[in-house]
This record gives C-alpha cells, structure tokens and sequence, in this order.
C-alpha cells in the first residue's frame, strides 16, 4: 500500500434492494461499477421508475474513467442511459462490461437515441488501464449469462465488488465461477470486498441451476392441457431448460411477451440458448397445435400490470386466451414487494379454471444468489482485509457482516454502510467518509427530477382528496364581481349534494371578495390567498375532508 | 326437507380474504352473517375502508330478522356501524353474538354515535328464534376468543356458518371448539356447510396457541435488553401469554398504542385476560426501568402506518425510543399485502440497531386457522350433503373444494362460488341462482360510495400526471377574449421550461378561441370541451403525458 486515499462510495444498493451503483474514487479519478434501477412503489404516484442520486458525479464527469456494468440486470443495468444523458454523451466515458451486458446496454441506449458513447466488451481475464486503475472483470455464475465480479487495483489495494453471484458448481452453460482467479486474488491480497448480501438470510447453499431443468420436466409430464411458464425473460439458461423440457416431450415453445423474445434473440446470437430446430411457433400459431403439444413461455413472473401473464389472467391478451385445463408454471418467485400482484395474478389463474404451480408445490426456480455458505467461501477465497457488505437492505447488510465475522475478520474490520457514505481506505487503514448527497431520483415519463419535487406532494394531495377550482371575475376598475363565480371540483368523491354545495361555495366565493373589498384588497396574489383560506376552511367544515382548493381571480 | 327454497348468498369474503357477509334467506325472511370489511390497498387512492356492496339488502330491510356476528375481528364485524346506519337503525334488525363480539360491537357502534340499535349477547348453546330460522352460536377456538360457528335451522335443514376457527385442543383459556354440538348437527344432518378456507394450502394441523407462550419466554430469556413485542391488539390470549412469560422473567409489562389498551380493557372486563398485580407499567413510565426489566407489548405487528411500532421504527414515537440493544419480537406474520410494509418496518429496526426475530428465527406464532387437517376434521364430524368453501380467495377455495372430494364429499355437492352467486337449497337439490349485485364500497371519510365513482378516476388520473386549468374570459358580446387566459398547473412535474410553455399553451388558448369564433362557436360547453380537446393535444404533444386539462371559459 502506499500514496493517496481510495473512496468507495456506494450510491445505490445499500438499505435496499435494487439501483445498485457505487462510485471507486482514488487520486481524485473515478469508477463507476453498475447504474442500477428500481421499480417505484404505488405509493411513488405516477412515478416510471427509482434511480440513484448521482448528483455527486455531476461535476465530476469529466473525472470519470469508466463506467464498468456487472451484468445485464436492470438493478444493476438499468439506470444507464439516464446517468449518460445527465452526465452529458460527448464527455461520457466509456462503458465496459461482458457480451451479453453490453449487447443490452446497447439496445437501452438505442430506444433513447444515445449512439455517441462507447461501449467496450471485456473479455473476462483481460485487463483494462483506466488512469489510476487497473480493471479486471471475473467470471461469475448468476441467474443471466455474462456476469462478472469487478476487481480495481489502484495502489492502495484491490477492491472487489461482487455483483451479483452465486457458486453453481453446475451451471447450464459448464461454466462455473471463476475460483481459481478469485483465489488468486485473495492470495495477493484483496484491500476490500463488497459482495452481494441478498440472500444473507438463507442458510445452506443455493440450488443449481441445472437442477431446475429435470424438475421443470418432471412437472411438465404430469400436465395434460397447455403449459404457460413465466419466468424472468433475461434468464436465459432458464429459458433454455424450458426449451429442453418441452422438446423432451414433444412440445411446441412459443414465447409471448416482447422482452421474453428480445432477450432470446440476443441470447441466441451471443450463442447462450440453443433452440432445437422447428421447435418455435408464433404465438398467433399456438391455436393450430393440439392443448398437450404445446408449451408458451410468457413474461409476468411478477404480475405486472401490463406483462403477457396479466394479460392472459384476465382474458385479455390477443393471442392466447386461458382455459380450465391449462397448467401455469411460476419459474421465478416474488422479488419483495411483488408478493400483491403476483398472487392476485395467481388468483385469477385459479378463477379461470387453471392449475397453478409454483416454488411451493415443485423445486422449479433456482435463486441466482448465493445463500450464506457461499457467502462464507467468498470471503474464504479471498480473504480481504475489510469487508462492506453490498446489495442488501439493513438486515441483509447485517447478517451479511455477522457471517463475516464467522470466518474470522476483524469486527472493526466489517462495514456496515449506507447509501451516500463513502468507506475511505489508505496505509494508516479504512475509516467512513463524510457523507454525501445520496437517495433518489424519480424518472417520470421523460424527465427526471427530485421525489421532493412540489408535483409529487400535489399529486399525493390530489390524489387523496381532489381538487376545487374557483374561478372569480372581477372589476379592473374597482375589484367588484363582474360575473358568477365558476366553481368546479374533480376528484372530491360521493357528494350527495353537489349542486347544493356549489351554491353555498358561490356564496363563500362572494362573502370573501366582500370582506377583501371592504379591507380594501385589490392585489390579485392577495385575493387568491385570501379567497384559498377562505374556502379551504369553509370546504373542510362541510366535507371534513382537505382537497386542493385553488381559487384563479380574473381582472377585466 | 320440505317447503320452500334456502338462499345462501355470499356478498363478501369469496375470491378474496377479508370483508366477510354471508345472506341467508328463507321463506322472504333474512338473517346477515357477518359485516366485514378490508382495508385499501395502496391504489385505493385515499379511501379508507373497503365494505361489501350490500345494495342487495337496501330494499329488504323490513325483512332482516337478525345480523349474527361470529367474532370480533374486522373482517366479520368491522362493516357493522356502516351497514346499520345505511340501512337505517330506526327499523334495524337486532345483533347478535358472543359477549365479547357485543363488547366489541358496542365500543364500534359508539364511535359512530348509533345508540338506539339492540345488541343481544348470545350465550354458546342457547337458541334463538327469528321468524323462520332457529339460530344457535357454536362455541370454536381462534385468534381471538368467544368465537362461534353458526347453525341456522329452518324447514329445509341446517346451514352451518363455521366463521374463523382453528381446533385448537389447547387453547390458552382451556375451552377447545365444541366438537360434540358438532358432531350432534352431523348426526342429526346438515344440510350445508360454509367453511373457513383461509389455510387450506397449509397441510396438517395448526400449531396450538397454547404453544407460543413458552417460545415467548424462551426467546425473551435470551434478551439483555428491552424487549418489543408485537402482535393484533385483538389476540388477547397471545397477550396474555406475553404477560405471562414477561411476569416469569420478573419484567414489567407496558401496553402500547390505542387498540391495545383498549382490547386489554374490554378482555379484562370480560375475564378474558388477567394481569399479574402490579406488572403494567405507563408507558410515560418505560424510562424509569432498567432495560431488562421491561416489555413493551405494542401495537404494528402489519406496519400500520400510524401504529406505535412503525412509529418506534421511524424514532417518532413519543414515549418510546428504541436503540441498539432492544429487541422486538414479531408475534404475528403480514397478512398478504402487507409485507412490504412489514419488511420496511423491520428494515428500520434493524438500522437503528435492534435485534429483530420473527417467525422465521423462533415458533412465536401461531394461525388462528385451522389447517387441511382440521378442515377434514369440520367436514368429517358435520357430514353435509352440501359444501359451500367461503373466506378464502379462488385458490384456496379451490382448494377446499378438493379437501372435501378427498373426504368423501360428492364433487357435485361441492359448490365453488363468488360473491354475489347465490346458492339455492330445497328438496329437489342445490344450484346456484341468478347472480347479484355485489362487490365492494368505499368509504372516505364520512360517506361511502361505489369505487365507479367518477371521482376515483378523476383522482386516479390526477395522481398520475396533474392538472392543467385553463381559465378564457370572454366577451358576452361577441365571443372575444377580453383577458389573457390564466394558465395554472399542479402535480405536472419537473417542467424545467415552465414559463415558455405556459406561454405556448395561452397561444394555443388563444388558436382555439379564434378557431372557434370563425366557426361561429359561442355555446360555453362547446367552447370548453374544443379546448379541451385542442389543449389536450397540445400537452400530450409537449410532454408526452396526459394531466387531466380542465378549462373554463367565463362570459363577461
């Protein structure tokens, strides 16, 4: 170790699960590994998508080095083309990451139009020189081909961040995780790790994939009508094992729903699925082949609202219409959260007449992060100095230091982190930072901007108690009324009588203008506060209820 | 058998879980099963509660002879001040139930200021008779005490009604569910049962309520600190169990958060709960104690938003504030829907540092539902010629559908109904009739109404993209514009040209107006809805998003 101080500062990932991003800073350059996203809650009104605050990064942009993606998934991917339009595209750096990450990253920033950044495909092993760093990607084994642990050596040290991983032993593809490298490392010595904590709170070891495929066709062969399985579009040695399932029996594939067969048009070109030859038909074919011949494989595993699975629960997809006698299998369980719509989804399954299996009733989903004991051989294998658990909310981030801790680091030595406090790291040893401006911002339809945002509160209040609109004409001359006043509502629910209470709020209108004259009020801002607290107070009294009141005078 | 024709007509707790109501009907005469409600989920844009839509019953009023509650939780009681002052409580029909149900009841009916309404306490054995029925309370165990199955009787046989019930054999008050009164009605026949569906995905028998207590105190017998226990204020016996391992670790006991109180209140009155002398402590009082000497049993257990622990969790709580050191004990699991707000809640926890343990770490819970085994136990001691499954969504109705063939039941005597779908018993056999109107109500506020309601949409587009109001004076004389138009948007987000559009938008105001006045357009509704149109247009085409544009136009 010698010279400066190395800043990880995680932006996204931490106390939560999703936006993952985290910036590695050292002789005031800077990496940038994942822009991630979230998916808002109901509650965020109208909101399309979470993602990091990076606001710390906008000064510094022509600081950045490079922007290395893990792998493909939106938490990890999907902020992307946001923080690249923000950041400004003719200074952006450039973006490294595996075949299959980049071959998405490049289809996002096609539908925004950004086609001035470059994107760089690493082949794991190789190594790239990014001003004072040294970047290194490992092959890992997750639930999407392609994906890479990151390791940075600068001269302080080597910190390596996970991604998300687990060890299968035997993936689909014969490729496990890179061991012998990570080994390596952690002989010469790893500074720091940040790994992946998502499933900190499993004990044991995560199941193979490989051995949801003779599960799913064990499934599959005591299923007498139509197949559905849904599962996530961008596992596609899933996809494949559903594939090989129905070829096994004889069965048609069809996929329905549009990133079902994007991600299996880039899967195969990157030669990552095999699809035996004639198997696929058109969704507008399936009607052609009899119920036991076919098997559809749709998007929907987490019931949203406009996915290919929600559609078909309620007989609403162009293609396929479900009947009793159709068997539906979840491939995938709830990401936390989902747990409302995946079983409503499920429930309209059942109404229809379909059979429905899921994770409970057949091992056929594997998670595609590794449970305690592999978290455990991580820190094994590379034997950091420090550790600050990643990818996880609070608890997870906790158990996560408490396993670390189990093999034997230093407690002192165990960060346990938030979003927007950088670890500091030099000879002297590791300390927190100061912390900085971190949290969210909202993507709402094409721009971005501040959840603190005045809209949002309006959008909350309207959307609890609606809205009144007062509309009051009045006098250039000497501010008397020169026409009724309008009033108009939206949103304000179950009034009886309406009619009765407009003209008592007419009224309202008019007592308040009459007070303003006679106090000699004349300036119009005035008047409308006036006017606001007039009638909010006098609308409550009536309804017990605080709409928006939003009183517009008008000067002729 | 013999005369005329039973209705058995659900409006509520089929093919979801939650507001239970059950109609039955005979010879023109009524009794109501239950009036329960749901509580929103976070698309119910600020409606408060959700009910059965019991329209069905509005013109019927006269024929009520009597509305029986099972038990006191709110999905059987809740809807009850609602349905009575709708139904008007001048001619209501009396209640009847268990003392603690009428206690419960009462404290409701209270609150909502209906006093002149006759609420009958039901001893379990007793019989009452109301016009053609002979109704009977049927002692069972559940999550809370004094519940009761239904046996209502008329000519053409007996309708069993279970309500919420588990066979518990060790239930903490020592009186298990009267299995000889129901394996009586079996003997005697009967004719239909409506049973609890809620766990019949869960196979074998429900673990006793009696066995939490000593997992309570073993998991508390390893605390240092304070411990925070959370669980339905309505589960009296768990509390009492909590009590009870607190009084064995010599720890002073403090009630948290308003239901609990008062539940603990109503359950001592009724000797359903006893207090150790001198254990309860004010909660003002916590500070005065040494860490390991208290319990806080607090209200939360579903991450309410305003209950004490969600509170706690976010340091908001008055009276308490927890730091590292406490722990808090989830003595409940989410109900569905819940979970992420659950999840959130322990998040925090686990941030500010305490130790949290659920049911996942210890046995401290136990379902008040009964499990497949006991519902084939219901089936096997009642032998019905006629199974209706009820409170439960389609798939666990579904299942309960199977649990009965598997017993032996029929399957054509197994009915898998909806709300709304009444089934019709007489001496030639059971079918379902003519549907109903059924469904949910809201209530917001004070009043409640149907969630067609214009307002809900109107909220629903509001919180999704805002408001434009556009206000055009114009001259009652020829139709000119004698003002600038007013432009004035809320819950529109991140216009970062704000200005420069509002400008666009008056042009585009003033386009439409002379647009109009060459097409000799002066009726105001039409000048409003071409503006609409025009604006509307105009906006989307701007920012690619649909506020709600209301515009006014006011005749000078």
């Amino acid at each position: 170790m010698s010279g400066g101080t190395l800043r990880v500062l995680p932006l996204g990932g931490l106390g939560e699960i999703g936006k993952n991003m985290t910036v590695v800073e050292y002789d005031d350059r800077i990496v940038v590994v994942d822009t991630g996203l979230r998916f808002p809650t109901a509650e965020q009104m109208g909101i399309d998508l979470v993602l990091p605050d990076f606001t710390y990064l906008r000064d510094r942009v022509e600081d950045i080095e490079a922007i290395v993606i893990t792998h493909g998934h939106e938490d990890h991917l999907g902020a992307l083309p946001w923080v690249l339009r923000e950041l400004g595209t003719e200074d952006a750096p450039p973006v490294y990451g595996g075949p299959l990450a980049m071959a998405m990253a490049r289809s996002k920033l096609d539908e925004h139009r950004i086609r001035d950044v470059v994107l760089e495909d690493v082949p794991d092993g190789e190594t790239i020189e990014a001003g004072p760093f040294d970047i290194e990607l490992i092959h890992m084994t997750h639930s999407i081909p392609d994906s890479n642990a990151v390791a940075i050596t600068t001269d302080v040290g080597t910190v390596l961040i996970t991604g998300d991983y687990k060890f299968d032993q035997t993936p689909v593809d014969g490729r496990p995780a890179d061991m012998s490298r990570l080994a390596e490392l952690g002989r010469d010595g790893v500074l720091l790790l940040c790994g992946d904590s998502t499933n900190a709170d499993r004990p044991g070891y995560s199941p193979s994939e490989a051995g949801v495929g003779p599960h799913l066709e064990e499934v599959f062969s005591r299923c007498e009508g139509r197949i559905i399985v849904t599962s996530f579009a961008s596992n596609i040695h899933r996809v494949q094992q559903v594939v090989d399932a129905a070829a096994a029996l004889g069965r048609k594939v069809a996929l329905v729903g549009r990133s079902m067969r994007k991600n299996v048009n880039i899967g195969r070109s990157l030669g990552h699925i095999e699809l035996p030859d004639g198997i696929l038909v058109q969704p507008r074919e399936i009607d052609q082949f009899p119920d036991e011949r076919i098997v559809i494989i749709s998007t929907g595993s987490q019931g949203e609202p406009l996915s290919a699975l929600r559609r078909m629960a309620h007989n609403d997809h162009r293609q396929v219409r479900l009947h009793a006698g159709d068997s539906v299998v979840f491939s995938a369980t709830p990401i936390p959260g989902n747990e409302r719509a995946v079983n409503e989804t499920i429930d309209r399954l059942y109404h229809i007449g379909c059979d429905v299996i899921t994770t409970a009733d057949a091992p056929v989903h594997a998670s595609g992060h590794g449970y305690q004991e592999e978290l455990k051989l991580m820190l094994n294998l590379t034997r950091p100095r420090y550790v600050l658990p990643m990818h996880g909310d609070f608890k997870r981030i906790h158990l996560h230091a408490q396993l670390a801790e189990s093999v034997g680091i230093d407690p002192d030595a165990i960060f346990q982190g938030e979003n927007g406090l950088p670890l500091e790291l030099d000879e002297r040893g590791a300390r927190w930072g100061d912390k900085v401006q971190s949290g969210m911002i909202f993507v709402d339809g094409v721009d971005i901007g501040d959840p603190a945002d005045v809209a949002l509160r309006d959008r909350r209040m309207l959307s609890a108690d609606g809205i009144f609109i007062v509309v009051a004409t009045i006098s250039e001359q000497d501010g008397s009324s020169v026409a009724p006043p309008e009033v108009i509502f939206r949103g304000v629910p179950f009034l009886e009588q309406a009619d009765e209470l407009i003209e008592e709020i007419r009224g309202a209108v008019e007592d308040s203008l009459d007070a303003a004259a006679k106090d000699r009020v004349r300036e119009v801002d005035l008047l409308q506060q006036q006017l606001h607290d007039d009638l909010a107070a006098f609308v409550y009294d009536r309804l017990k209820r605080r709409p928006m009141v939003l009183p517009v005078v008008v000067e002729v």
